[in-house]
């Protein structure tokens, strides 16, 4: 197989913390990475055996995606969306700008046959059971009702690749349960929805159904979306931190806490984002996955596991087989 | 001051816990309540001195709201609405129907002079700090730009009666801090806010900073703010519950949880939402608050003194002043 293409200087950590991912990857997962950086970076790197591609440039974080991309052409970004273009690699990873990610892999991969928008697939961990998919979660601020049916169409071929979850439960994100409550927008997907035989469609979910056991791929403009993840990251750390600090309080503080770490390890583990290693752009002709800004090398081991897993699965086929026109 | 209308047929649970609630306010706070309900329910409240009205029907949780409210003239969520319309009770609290509160309460108090739009004001409680209030959490679905800055002068004066924040920090709902970030709806109302200055407007804030100390009031779209709120509370009952299942497993967990729980409790206690009563439809001319369906007594009781403070306090006076036109 063609190997993996890694954006070594995107993340709040980078470049540490995506070599030491890398490393583990290579090591443990046997992969072929072409590492893509400055080259007083990437350099050192071909004596361990990697892959090296030296570029002069790089994305800032605070960088605006559209006009970076088109102006900084040597950048790691840029070069890991060319190399993915020109069948050098097998895909790209980067946990830098997300938006110039996204805009620079559109923009050089194009899009699948018949889809009008890419859409970013982000996972939210559920305790004691299956991920769900949160799409569209950041792509696209603003959609209209036909993209939210790709949307949903794309997402259960990724819960079904990523998550092995047969015939996935799709719900549209909403304000009540019965059909006909929502937005204009959900009142005129919903129909259509209903209507696309390629999808298990099972109606309008509300936000307390996202992180719950009753629905596998939940489908929503770009702008809800990611506020419903940042939502869902920000609260996750707020109660996490409350709970150690009360935990912790008082003189036989320090007691409590060693006896419950180690029963919340496992739970902490489970539901931690790093868990799945980064988002997946969704309807563009090849493998991208963003990962957070502030990814660990987990996340980055984890993402490149997962890039490898569905390019060896055919994904972009399968994405093009399901979505109709 | 003038008694306070509850619609004791409202809730999951109700009549009793509305009852309980209602019984613990008037014992603690000695305020006057109007109990309004079915007369074999409400009846016998009379000899508890309570005032007491007796209607003949009851507008059910899956009732439509505007038809219901049209067609059930005699029921007790429209009789605490005229109540309050005719100046016989200062305010109403209902635990039932949202929507059909909603359309009581606008429908027969009319609003207030200027308001184009009235907003449900709903608390997240924040660990450690102030509670953020986010409106509009869910009477409208579909906004347009100008309605959010009303939002924003009625939210500030609410933060303020209400958790006594001076000049609350508000700031829109968005996906990026930077001005320009967001959908179609907040890069038109941004600039309006920031041109308001009866408000503290910040700019845009995102999803984790709901549950954080760096933000008083958060507006949005009545779709977006209902999702937020409703993706809170599962995801908070889900960690919860997944936190105590870990601490209880294994031969030793009722040992872990016997000493975690007492730790735990002033913090469940905290971000209880009963704590606060309900959210407020912040816009029509008399007070009304709509309670959790599965409110405790302890809600109710929360809700009447909310109730009997804001009115104290002139609250709609003070709403009149901050809106302009």
């Amino acid at each position: 197989m063609l190997p993996l293409a890694l954006d070594v200087m995107g993340g709040d950590n980078a470049p540490d913390v995506v070599i030491e991912g890398a490393r583990r990857a290579k090591q443990e997962l046997g992969v072929e990475l072409i590492m893509v950086g400055l080259p007083e970076v990437v350099g050192p790197l071909a004596a361990e055996g990697f892959q090296v591609l030296a570029t002069s440039e790089v994305v800032e974080m605070h960088d605006d995606p559209a006009s970076s991309v088109r102006r900084k052409r040597d950048s790691s970004l840029v070069r890991c969306a060319e190399l993915v273009r020109d069948h050098k690699a097998v895909g790209m990873i980067s946990a830098g700008n997300t938006g110039a990610a996204m805009a620079s892999a559109l923009l050089k991969f194009g899009r699948l046959p018949r889809v009008a928008r890419p859409a970013i697939a982000t996972t939210i961990p559920v305790p004691g059971s299956t991920p769900t998919v949160v799409l569209d979660s950041g792509a696209n601020s603003d959609v209209i009702a036909s993209w939210l049916v790709q949307f949903a169409e794309m997402g259960s071929v990724y819960s079904n690749e990523v998550f092995g979850v047969e015939s996935p439960r799709v719900g549209i994100l909403s304000i009540g349960e019965e059909k006909g409550k929502g937005n204009e927008l959900v009142k005129e997907a919903y129909p259509l929805l209903e209507q696309c035989d390629r999808i298990n469609f099972i109606g309008n979910v509300e936000g307390r159904d996202v992180m719950s056991d009753r629905i596998d791929v939940v489908v929503c403009d770009g702008y809800t979306g990611n506020i419903v993840l940042k939502t869902l990251e920000g609260s996750m750390r707020a109660l996490a931190k409350a709970i150690f600090d009360h935990l912790g309080a008082g003189e036989d503080g320090q007691a409590v806490v060693d006896v419950a770490l180690p029963k919340l390890l496992p739970l902490m583990e489970e539901l931690d984002p790093d868990s799945y290693g980064g988002a997946m752009l969704l309807g563009v002709d090849g493998i991208c996955i963003i990962s957070h800004g502030s990814s660990s090398p987990k996340a980055i081991f984890n993402a490149i596991a997962t890039s490898m897993r569905l390019a060896d699965h055919g994904i972009l086929g399968k994405l093009t087989s399901a979505v109709g026109s």
